[in-house]
C-alpha cells in the first residue's frame, strides 16, 4: 500500500503528516528546525525524526516506502536542496520551498496568489499545476513588508527621530526607552535576529502611532504594487498568510478577491505528495 | 615640555601624530584597527603601538606624559569608550568619535557641517568649540547614503528586477551575472561585510545606469534633507568627506557653501589635543 508524506519545515520547527493514497491522515509528527540553507545536516535529522514520529503514530510503514514532498525554508538555495535530497531515505523525494507548499495548502486546486507575511515575506503564484515563488529574498535584501523589516524600519525611525531627522512620536519614545536609548538600539540592531526585529511588528500594525502608521502605510503600498505586478492584469484570488496577513488583508480589502486559506503549508505538502502519484 | 598626541582610529587601522605645544609635528605612527565597540583590547594595543611609533620617531617623550585626543570609530558606544579610557597609559586622554575629529580637521577653527560619506556615513555640526555627531548609526539601521547602503540597495533592486518587480537594467544584469544569479546575490548578502557591499558604490555613482541613477538620486535627496535639518535655517559651510563625498558635493553644488576639507581626521585629533591645554 502506498504511503504519502508531507513535510513543512522552517526556522522554528518541522512537521510531518502521513496519509494513504486516498489522503486519509494516518499520523502526525514534529521535530526541530529545518532551514536547509543554514544547517543541512541537522535539518535532515529533524525531517527524518518528524517522519518517524508520523510512522510511529500510524503504526505502519517504513521511511523507504514513502512518497514525500517537503516544503522547506531555504529550499531556493538549490545546492543545499540537492545535498539534502541525496541524504534523505524516502522512496521518492521532492523538495520545494515553503512558499510553494503554503500556496498549495492555501489555494488547494485553484489558481491564485499567496502573500505570506510573517517574520519574513514571500509570494507565490499558482496557475494550473505550476507554482512560482517571488520575493522571499531574506531580511537584508528583501522580505518586503515582513515583520522583521517593519521592526527594522521602526528602529531606524527611532534613531532618526532622536537625531531630529524625523518627528518623535510616543511609540518611538517607548522603543528608545525600552532598548536603552540610541546606544541600546544600535547594540540591539547589531545582535538581533530577524525574529527579534519582528517583535515590534504587532505594535506597528495596531498602535495607530504616527510613525508606525507611516511605516505600515509605506509597506502596504509596496505590497499592493508587488501584488499588482503578480496579477499581470488578471484578477486572481489573493490569500494572505502569516501573522501580519490579516492586517494587510484588511488594508487592501476591495482591491482584489481576497480569500481565507483553505489549508496550511503542511496540508499543501501532503496535497502535492498525493499528486506525485505512486 | 608638553607633548600632544592625536589618534585617528577605525576599522582598517589607526594613525598617531605627536606634536609640541606649538603644534610642530615631531613624529608619526601607525598600527592595526581600532574599532572600540567591537574589540576594545586589541584597539587599545594598536593605539598604544601607534603612539609608541610616533614617540620613537620623535626620539623623545613617554606615553605617560602625553595629552591625547582619540577620534575613534565606535566611540559613541560610551561603555566601550569608558573601558578604553581606563586602559590607556596617557597622562590625559579624551576619546571622541571619528566624526568629531574629522569635523575638527575639516573645519579647523570655523563653524560648519561635515558629511562623511564612505563605507558608512556620519554627520557632524561644529559651532564654536562644540561638535555634535548626527547619524552614523551603522549599516543596518542608519548610514544613510553610504557606500554600503547604496550597494545593498543595488542588490535589492537586482533581486526585484529578476522577479519582475522593477525594470531590469544593464548594471543590474551585470551584478546578477557577477554574483551568480539570485542565489549568488542572496548568499553574498548573507556573508558580506558593509565594506563588501560598498564595492558596488563606485559604479552606482558613475555608471549612469537607470537603476543606479534612481538609487543615487534617492540617496542624494535623503542627504539633502538631512543637511537641511542640520542647517536649521542657517547657512553653515558644508564639507563632504569620504570616498563618495565628491560625488554628493557635485550633485548638491549651489545649495550651500560647499568647501574642501582643511585637514584630515588625524589633523583634527591633534587640533583638539592642543586645545585640551597642558
Amino acid at each position: 500500500m502506498s504511503l504519502f508524506l508531507g513535510i513543512d519545515g522552517g526556522g522554528t520547527g518541522c512537521r510531518a503528516v502521513l496519509a494513504d493514497a486516498q489522503g486519509r491522515q494516518l499520523g502526525l509528527g514534529a521535530a526541530g528546525p529545518a532551514n536547509i540553507s543554514i544547517e543541512t545536516e541537522s535539518a535532515c535529522a529533524n525531517i527524518v525524526a518528524a517522519a518517524r514520529a508520523a510512522l510511529d503514530q500510524a503504526g505502519r510503514g517504513n521511511l523507504d516506502e514513502l512518497t514525500a514532498v517537503l516544503g522547506l525554508a531555504g529550499a531556493n538555495v538549490t545546492a543545499s536542496a540537492r545535498r539534502l535530497q541525496a541524504m534523505l531515505p524516502f522512496r521518492h523525494t521532492r523538495i520545494v520551498t515553503d512558499a510553494v507548499t503554503a500556496a498549495a495548502g492555501a489555494l488547494q486546486g485553484t489558481d491564485g496568489i499567496v502573500a505570506a507575511m510573517g517574520t519574513g515575506s514571500v509570494f507565490a503564484v499558482r496557475i494550473g499545476d505550476e507554482t512560482r515563488q517571488y520575493g522571499g529574498r531574506g531580511f537584508l535584501l528583501g522580505d518586503e513588508g515582513s515583520g522583521a523589516v517593519l521592526g527594522r524600519a521602526l528602529l531606524t525611525e527611532a534613531l532618526r527621530a532622536e537625531d531630529g531627522f524625523a518627528p518623535m512620536t510616543p511609540l518611538l519614545r517607548d522603543v528608545l526607552r525600552e532598548l536603552g536609548g540610541i546606544e541600546g538600539v544600535i547594540s540591539f540592531g547589531l545582535h538581533a535576529k530577524p525574529s527579534e526585529f519582528g517583535i515590534f511588528a504587532p505594535r506597528i500594525v495596531t498602535s495607530g502611532d504616527p510613525a508606525a502608521e507611516r511605516i505600515f502605510a509605506a509597506a502596504t503600498d509596496q505590497i499592493r504594487e508587488m501584488i499588482e505586478v503578480l496579477q499581470q492584469g488578471r484578477d486572481l484570488p489573493v490569500v494572505f498568510l502569516g501573522g501580519l496577513g490579516a492586517h494587510y488583508a484588511r488594508r487592501l480589502a476591495g482591491l482584489w478577491d481576497i480569500r481565507p486559506a483553505q489549508g496550511s503549508g503542511l496540508d499543501g505538502a501532503l496535497f502535492l505528495a498525493l499528486r506525485e502519484g505512486v
